[in-house]
């Protein structure tokens, strides 16, 4: 534990415990990964993820608050229970990786509803992309067919190994078939995924990627309305986890798929806006996840149905992430200590603070 | 400046620059406050807060994202313009002081539009006193009544020494009279505000510290409708600065002021919800500050008019003091670097990041 306190001195006392504010940086997330090893992260998270899905009425909810320029969208992400209250900054720019910048970064904040204090900082660039990939293998475990051991990936980008992985932790998938419109990404994928044991084949084209899978990915970037996989691909009897449509504009379904598939979606007000199914009629019927998972609505029901899991991301799954995070932080995993917090000895004397922490002279 | 990256090794590289984000803490706030002079700090702060008013229109604006609990509330405060975003998270829990903790504490993030990367991540429990009292005093500058020289101030607690400063060093005030229904609070501030050079006198009753005052400043933290100020205790010619009625529910001014007042608010949609005029039908006419500042609507008319500056603090205040802040901090003031982004060579490359930074063995 690294204390990023000023040093006490006469003139400066040290940050009270109450001022400091527990830090996991992206080195400390890291650490944490591998002290447990990846497939447990993601099972826990998993876990945490589902836990809250299952008290969805306790959570006040909201769909994010995104703030949209030429080049791409930063979105605030609060959701909060009767205790905790968290939220993500994530940025998603398409275009960032020209300039050597990533498409999504992201950090998160859990706080104490009691007090409204922070109770952890932490990056979220890599537990967003373990939690995307958690939630959606909770998905997929509930929704797949029977036996799936195929997966389709359509989009080899910086979310795909952790999809990958989650789907093998979660839904025994070992095999993959990847497509993506740039072949360097296709080939840092399989090289990083046959290092973790996949039975891996590149594909150069997406018709080809979908061929024998009973799961099929789609996790691209493209800032538009895209048609990644057309009506033709997807067949009776697949799970499609379509991840990469996340904001108004952005698709990644021909609206074909959509009307014979049985849709299932995190929060409807926020994926009616952003998900695949800002394509349809605002009334088209949809099935929260949740209620899937409670067993308060059905799954897949057969072995022929289409079952889509339109997944924009919802803020309840960083809450869970955090949770998660702030339980391993509490058991002990590396972190810093931030001097965020103001704390006079008196709460009501803040200029006093101030005035003491004067240098002399 | 303090370094908080991990150290690089073999195993492990260093993060590179794009990953660190420059971070304020509260002893380095308190380090820039000390340097550079408070009086200094709260013109420049009014001078970044005045310049992005006068460009109102140029800003996304929008209500801020409040969470409420039975004991507070956690917000989230966006603003932004072409080139930079800007948000706060802010608690408000009038309970806290009962268990050592501060009503308000915020921290806040300035970063870049193009690409969605954070800036700058700061304190902003010190920063937002500073700029809520830089913004009362713009305020009272454009509206107060010609030769002000004495403030009433109801409530004593946390704002009140930086709103006096403010005033003295904007609109040059320097007689004060006190009153709280804490008497410590009061003895606080008067001890405070002595050592900086005011003229201060404690009153025993509100209607005691009003005689005699140009200006009235109500900053107290109940969060309920009280009434702090009645319909008699507001003469002619008063400018009323009413920062501590900022939530639903909460206010401090009986109606029947509000009903004599010329009334100025910074953006309508979030005061009608917040401030004092949730008391008042929603067409009511307000005046909007920047407005005023930008010329385009009159501030006082005449020496008679009853003038109130509804505040509620709004999102593009933080903005501009983050706007602020960056500008020193780039200008070498106190801060640290936290390894906040993940930045991994090839951007895509995000779980390859991860693979090389597996302890070896």
């Amino acid at each position: 534990m690294t204390d990023l306190s000023p040093a006490a001195t006469p003139q400066t006392p040290a940050p009270s415990a109450l001022a400091m504010v527990p830090f996991v940086s992206v080195g400390d997330m890291m650490r944490l990964v591998h002290r447990e090893g990846i497939d447990r992260v993601l099972r826990d998270l998993a876990a945490h993820i589902e836990a809250d899905f299952l008290r969805w009425p306790e959570f006040d909810k909201t769909p994010r608050v995104a703030s949209h320029s030429e080049g791409g969208v930063i979105e605030l992400m609060p959701a909060a229970d009767a205790r905790l209250y968290g939220f993500k900054y994530v940025n998603g720019h398409p275009g960032n990786t020209r300039s050597g910048h990533q498409t999504v970064t992201a950090f998160g904040v859990l706080s104490d509803v009691a007090t409204g204090y922070p109770l952890l900082l932490s990056e979220m660039t890599l537990l967003t992309a373990l939690r995307t990939a958690a939630t959606s293998a909770l998905a997929a475990r509930a929704l797949m067919p029977a036996g799936a051991a195929t997966m389709a990936m359509i989009g080899n980008g910086a979310q795909c190994e952790f999809q990958a992985l989650a789907f093998r932790a979660l839904c025994g998938i070992d095999r993959l078939r990847l497509y993506d419109t740039d072949p360097r990404a296709t080939a840092k994928a399989m090289a990083n995924l046959r290092r973790q044991g996949f039975e891996v084949t590149a594909c150069d084209a997406a018709e080809a990627a979908v061929e024998g899978a009973q799961v099929i990915t789609t996790c691209t970037a493209d800032k538009r309305n895209a048609t990644i996989l057309t009506d033709n691909m997807v067949g009776a009897g697949v799970h499609v986890n379509a991840i990469g449509g996340d904001c108004p504009g952005k698709t990644e379904l021909h609206r074909d798929i959509l009307g014979r598939a049985t849709i299932f979606v995190e929060y409807p007000p926020q994926t009616r806006v952003e998900g695949e199914i800002q394509q349809l009629d605002p009334d088209h019927p949809v099935t929260e996840l949740w209620q899937v998972l409670a067993g308060q609505a059905p799954g897949r029901r057969d072995a022929r149905e289409i079952t889509l899991f339109d997944s924009v991301g919802f803020a309840i799954e960083d809450f869970s992430a955090l949770r998660y995070l702030l339980g391993r932080v509490r058991a002990g995993a590396a972190h810093a200590r931030l001097d965020l917090l103001a704390d006079p000895d008196d709460p009501r004397d803040l200029f006093g603070m101030l005035e003491r922490a004067r240098p002399a002279g």
